[in-house]
């Protein structure tokens, strides 16, 4: 765990150092989880977005993109279920004025139970080691049972309260387990109340006309109200799906581990709309394919695992996660849900208007079912940041820092070095980089032994260093030196731009998905 | 005017129809000024935003890309002085109920006193045609200048009212010259009130702990408040520039113009950091940069003007736009400041953490100065979109719609057809698709006679059609159809890759830039 910790700290100072990731607002003291990024992480976050849109888009005939507003009608809300259930239950203490979740009260309470039960048994497993007594052992079993018991209950007593909205009785459940305030220790409660996590604004400047919006908590829906006007004007037929990439807003109470989870965040979605009963089908299909998608980035098969949804939201008839092993473990990246027919019908209902679609092989009217893929943006620059940062140690004792980027992704492809700032190698330099730059981010270095350079671009992530010597004046080849095996090869400099092309270019690492 | 109104409805109802442009939350009657992007708008967009990053980011090593959070410090905007200035004077009309700028009230009468200018002026032009009369004249003559010195004292009083934020005086001026409400002709108003353009909302569930928060109005200030930590991370040295696109909002009161004007919208702006007194020459030096760009797009030289800025705003020494021909006249689409060190200084002042730049040339700190280009996604959407939509009459006297977008930035950059749906056509065409979708965005159609699956293809933008015959089965070959000229060539299957590729490059159109 400390190890974990240890670990991830890296990765956040490493994410600033390097230019990827700065805290929101940082000379105002920062905002809390709200995150900016910075020229690396700018180009980083919109490679793994061109990434998604090709394989979505481009190479699926039957998708089409969309690019919805962050403004919505604020019924969309009423339809879709925000409004009414979009919400945590919080509770405040009287004398500290600090704001809990009141199911994560309770949910610690009985971490700290199975905490206890953990305990028992070790003690126990120990004890069989050095002598065997019966009493003990019952004894120990029984506490175990007692405990097992107590969290079973009190979680079945909180799920209950939770799904028949008795806040009352959450309450009184805190009440009764004596639950104090973790920061000053007070078991002076408020009532439990429901809090929605939609940021919400106004619209227009009339106060009679002003209309109370939400900025969206999810950017699915946009494709549902758009569903059947890009249906028509795209002429496609079932199954299709729409695509789209944008930013949605949650005011978490508890937003943490950096950039995991933050009040603004940036979403890659994907409605794929089907013939109702063949859901099951594409919904395989899609976790299949998406799984795929992630491995042709080669982040390793063994960092990626599947979670089947076994309690299913209300919208959904299957669910699972594509979890990433995240530098404090194994966490959803991605979702596959299959939705059913639940937002289209929900907007019928809402709109008054038809949002059916006509199937000319069955020759009837039907509302589509929906299989969504729907991926954290942010989320998948955690996951690929913080797997690519690696400490290698070197042949001669030495470490080095190097953030292997699948080199598609990486923000600066070539740094190109003279060898010396004097005898035409700066000019020689600049001149490969007007060649290079028309097809490539590439940048100059100058300053420090060619040594510290190549560290300093291993930390980048950039996947190549070319560097200019005496020799190039005479022969036109230059060194290029490749960032993951630190191999470097004499080449000639019109060779350059195809072996770059070869390593980055999106065509070759997108047909490995095949 | 009429002739100018009917294209743009036309632009409008085309955006629709083609998938390009469709009004927000549509099914929910919509929501006013504010638009999404359809699966032909969303790819146009994302063209147009690459091909400005590629031409600010990628060829200039000096400059680097951000991507900041909407949400930043509530203080950003007190530095900027967008709590202070930000806003429109409103006033109601009690009767009616409705709102209105004040200012644009008076500015419309004093436009109906010019109207009476011009009728004057006709009037007597024409006389001069049929009899002169010395005293018609003088009084004509006499009455114009009336008018004219009215409008200016009207005008001049309401500059110096706002300037000294007497917004009593507004509302005395209103009531002094008898405006009446639009709506109502109503002349019972409220008083002139300051009503503050940016959207707000709350971060954080505590009522204690909840921060007022602001919905970005510009991108700006993402950029001035993480200056220093770019600039530290990636060791640029002045002159440099950072680059931004993203979504900002203003709560207009007058909306309007389709996607001219929206409440939400999208901007790219890069901030050029230099040194003070250099300011003129790189002013001068982005002027001429940013049209080069603008021209490289080949959308006709006599459609672009400069209009330099008398009036400049608070941080401004010097300001102009680059206006283009829209369908409702020439409006701004992007604009050139030299904002001085006043968003630095500022955010120094409320910060209190220095914001400087040690220079090694000069051996010294100082804060920088700042020239920025700031262009609204959206209007260059419009300004593609509406330019490149045209009517032209064909030879055999029928008339074709055809929408000659740049073929770097068309959504679809090949339509792929077999010519009848039978004997293997569909599957070579299928076949095609399926090699050149690895580098473009291609779409298939079978449906209707070719010369109709043409027309459909000249609307929505695609630069080449692609028909597979019977002879194809046999050598290989295929027609490409060219959208513009309508020209149609044999080519072999194997060579259609490198003919796209030509003519939809970035590469190639960014070149004509240089």
């Amino acid at each position: 765990m400390a190890k974990q910790e240890d670990d991830f700290k890296k990765v956040i100072s490493h994410a600033k150092e390097y230019g990827y990731v700065f805290q929101s607002s940082e000379i105002y003291d920062g905002l809390s989880a709200v995150y900016d990024y910075a020229q690396n992480g700018a180009e980083l976050k919109k490679n793994i977005r061109e990434y998604w849109w090709r394989a979505m888009v481009q190479l699926n005939d039957n998708i089409v993109g969309l690019d919805a507003a962050i403004f919505m009608h604020p019924t969309t809300w009423k339809a879709s279920g925000h409004v009414d259930a979009f919400s945590d239950p919080l509770i405040d203490n009287k004398d500290s004025k600090k704001r809990y979740r009141a199911d994560v009260l309770v949910e610690d309470y009985v971490a700290k139970i199975e905490g206890k039960i953990e305990k028992e048994v070790k003690k126990a497993t120990k004890r069989f080691g050095e002598a065997f007594d019966k009493e003990q052992f019952l004894s120990t079993n029984q506490r175990v049972v007692d405990y097992q018991e107590k969290a079973t209950t009190i979680l079945k007593r909180l799920g209950k309260s939770l799904e028949n909205e008795d806040l009352a009785d959450v309450k009184k459940l805190i009440e009764e387990l004596e639950i104090a305030c973790p920061m000053s220790g007070s078991k002076n409660w408020t009532d439990v109340k429901q809090f929605n996590l939609m940021f919400g604004t106004k619209l227009g400047a009339s106060t009679e006309t002003a209309m109370d919006l939400y900025l969206r908590p999810e950017t699915a829906q946009g494709i549902f109200v758009n569903f059947l006007n890009v249906q028509k004007t795209s002429r496609m037929k079932i199954p299709f799906g729409i695509a789209q990439t944008g930013k949605a807003f949650r005011n978490e109470i508890v937003a943490r581990q950096f950039i995991f989870r933050m009040r603004e965040f940036e979403q890659m979605e994907m409605q794929f709309f089907i013939k109702p009963g063949s859901q099951k089908e594409w919904y395989e299909h899609w976790k299949a394919h998406r799984l795929r998608w992630h491995l042709s980035l080669g982040m390793g098969e063994d960092n990626y695992r599947f979670h089947d949804h076994e309690k299913l939201a209300h919208y959904a008839d299957a669910a699972a996660d594509i979890e990433f092993r995240f530098p404090f473990g194994f966490k959803e990246l991605e979702g596959i849900h299959s939705r059913t027919d639940f937002d289209l019908s929900k907007h019928q209902e809402f709109s008054g208007k038809k949002l059916q679609y006509f199937d000319t092989d069955e020759n009837k009217n039907y509302v589509p079912y929906v299989v969504e893929t729907s991926i954290g943006l942010d989320r998948m620059f955690l996951a690929v940041f913080s797997n690519s940062l690696q400490e290698e140690e070197l042949e001669n004792g030495t470490t080095r820092t190097v953030l292997k980027l699948p080199a598609v992704l990486a923000p600066t492809k070539a740094a190109v070095f003279p060898l010396v700032k004097k005898d035409g190698l700066p000019e020689l330099a600049h001149e490969i980089i007007d060649d290079l730059k028309w097809d490539f981010n590439v940048l100059y270095d100058q300053k420090d032994a060619v040594g510290r350079r190549y560290r300093r671009q291993d930390a980048n992530g950039t996947p190549f260093c070319i560097t200019v010597d005496h020799q190039s004046l005479e022969d036109k080849t230059v060194t290029i030196r490749h960032r993951d095996t630190m191999e470097q090869q004499r080449v000639a400099i019109s060779e350059l731009k195809a072996i770059i092309h070869k390593e980055v270019d999106m065509k070759s690492w997108l047909m490995k998905m095949k």
